[in-house]
């Protein structure tokens, strides 16, 4: 799979790859509008931190055309780029990279593709050294010579982040070096994400997998199936909790009980200094729907968060572009 | 919902509802013969260990009345008996209930059948004790005079149990005593019984609930939405490890670390002294495809454990129609 084919500036619009059609059709959405982008957004057509991120820096350029064919005036653009900041509430990519490349609009269209172009560039160069990095430290942290087996939830590869991928990166990185025996995968319900997206990526990358059950995953994990656990991050607040797809932290509890790595690849832009702790992460509640049909009776209702907060004390590694964080060194680990 | 129609002798044959037909459509097989009953507990029609109990008791009498109309010499009738115990490999109740009424067969057809329905009549009194000892010792631990938030997975209820059941007696109970808010189910895949089943009984009973995904749990109980867990079991070991529905760890690991009272709630015949610890029960692996089907892409594989065990060490207490047995007292309290 081509990297530019889950996202990507076209001349005036936005081809992007519709998550929710994998694995059973490769269906590529055109984006015209700004109406059109928020839609696939909230629809999970386009997500994943990261590429939420990259999705919001093309989508200012998308509102910059718009607006120029629509005759739009500042209040109007500026209501229409709130909009696709506001899109998801969790994942802080979104709303930093709109903001970001909305800084150009003073300098004109061309500035502002530039900006958002680079967005993309960066978010898959990122992609590749948060693997190798996070491949370096799970060799590291489980005794070098050794095939290992990981576990991992939801989505984190090249369709979440572009390029490698954050967690599914490092997994990846890891497969490339020889020393992957094989991935567990979390099947991340409602919207299975690990069983349709992960399973995929992980086939077409030809990487021996198992698809488990959310609930499984704590239990596989202390009967000494995995040798790690990598996962990505929707959001991490200034004291190293992790703000992630719900089931992490289940994982998270498991993992420390075991004694085995717990590790978070993330971008740096997935770092949110400005919130200091997990309690102050906005988790998005969700449709009822997406968890009661079809199995419950009419009428169910549902706790459908869609995100979970683990603690850092649960957390071995933050690993990012830049730098590798050790649980309990967070606050000393500056960005080079 | 009356207790007999979850599963009844009439006559020479069984009556079960269907419980893989639930909540859509109330079902009742006529079973009359063991191939029948053998495939009815194959795809989890009759369920749930201490029906699945009353349904090896129940089969005795309809082997004896097979044997009868078909001619069985005593090596054939024994070699049913065996299928009948080895159809589930999880809960100790169904070859349990099956060698107690195979007692019975050198007494007459007439003294199997009066103890297979004394094994129904005393799984349904059981229930209501263990669900009035529950409840109480669930009031006592989370405070006196509070209002409580259940956290259960997995059915355990008359589906599962007969009467009130185990798991969802507890809750029962303490509806019926004004002191429940909500129950927080979770759906249990992948055979979602806690969607299809818990569910369709709380909605009978009115009680208020809601439906999360199993990977939600352990984030729930840590954000306070729960004030304890009640679950059953398949087989509780002689150190106190639980065998429970796939799931079960990870929400004792998540009430452990919040502090709230994980209980397990079961009849005695659960309590299994032949099974050193949970190391030596056996998990039963079912399809990959109750996994893969039909999210993933063809050809995956998957790692289906239908159970999983809890360590003694995460458990509150233990609560049977007989005795409450807390946390580390395994060895200390006698059956009276």
């Amino acid at each position: 799979m081509n990297p530019p084919e889950v996202l990507a500036w076209r001349d005036g619009h936005i081809e992007a790859l519709d998550q929710t059609a994998l694995p059973h059709q490769v269906a590529v959405l055109r984006i015209t509008t700004v109406d059109e982008l928020v839609e696939a957004i909230t629809r999970l057509a386009i997500r994943g931190a990261p590429v939420l991120g990259a999705a919001g820096a093309l989508g200012v350029a998308l509102a910059v055309h718009q607006g120029g064919r629509e005759g739009w005036d500042g209040a109007r653009l500026e209501a229409q780029l709130n909009r696709i900041a506001d899109a998801r509430p969790t994942a802080v990519n979104l709303r930093r990279e709109v903001s970001a490349v909305a800084a150009h609009i003073p300098h004109g269209r061309q500035a502002v593709e530039a900006a958002a172009l680079a967005v993309v560039e960066f978010a898959t160069a990122a992609s590749h050294q948060i693997s190798r990095r996070g491949a370096a430290y799970l060799r590291e942290a489980c005794g070098p010579g050794r095939r290992l087996r990981v576990h991992t939830h939801c989505n984190t590869g090249a369709l979440a982040c572009l390029g490698w991928g954050t967690g599914l990166g490092v997994i990846r990185a890891l497969h490339e070096q020889g020393v992957l025996e094989e991935v567990i995968v979390g099947e991340t319900r409602p919207l299975l994400q690990g069983a349709r997206l992960t399973c995929w990526e992980l086939g077409q990358l030809g990487i021996e997998h198992r698809l488990a059950g959310d609930g499984a995953g704590p239990f596989l994990i202390s009967q000494g199936l995995s040798d790690a656990v990598v996962v990505g991050a929707d959001r991490v607040a200034a004291n190293g909790d992790v703000a992630n797809k719900i089931g992490t932290y289940g994982l998270a509890l498991a993992a420390h009980r075991a004694g085995i790595p717990f590790l978070v690849a993330v971008p740096e832009s997935t770092i949110d200094e400005a919130t200091p702790t997990g309690a102050a992460i906005p988790i998005e509640l969700r449709a009822d729907s997406e968890i009661t049909v079809p199995a419950a009776p009419a009428g169910t209702k549902a706790l459908n968060y869609a995100f979970d907060v683990t603690p850092a004390d649960l957390i071995s590694a933050v690993v990012t572009e830049k730098r590798l964080i050790p649980n309990g060194q967070w606050l000393n680990v500056p960005v080079p």
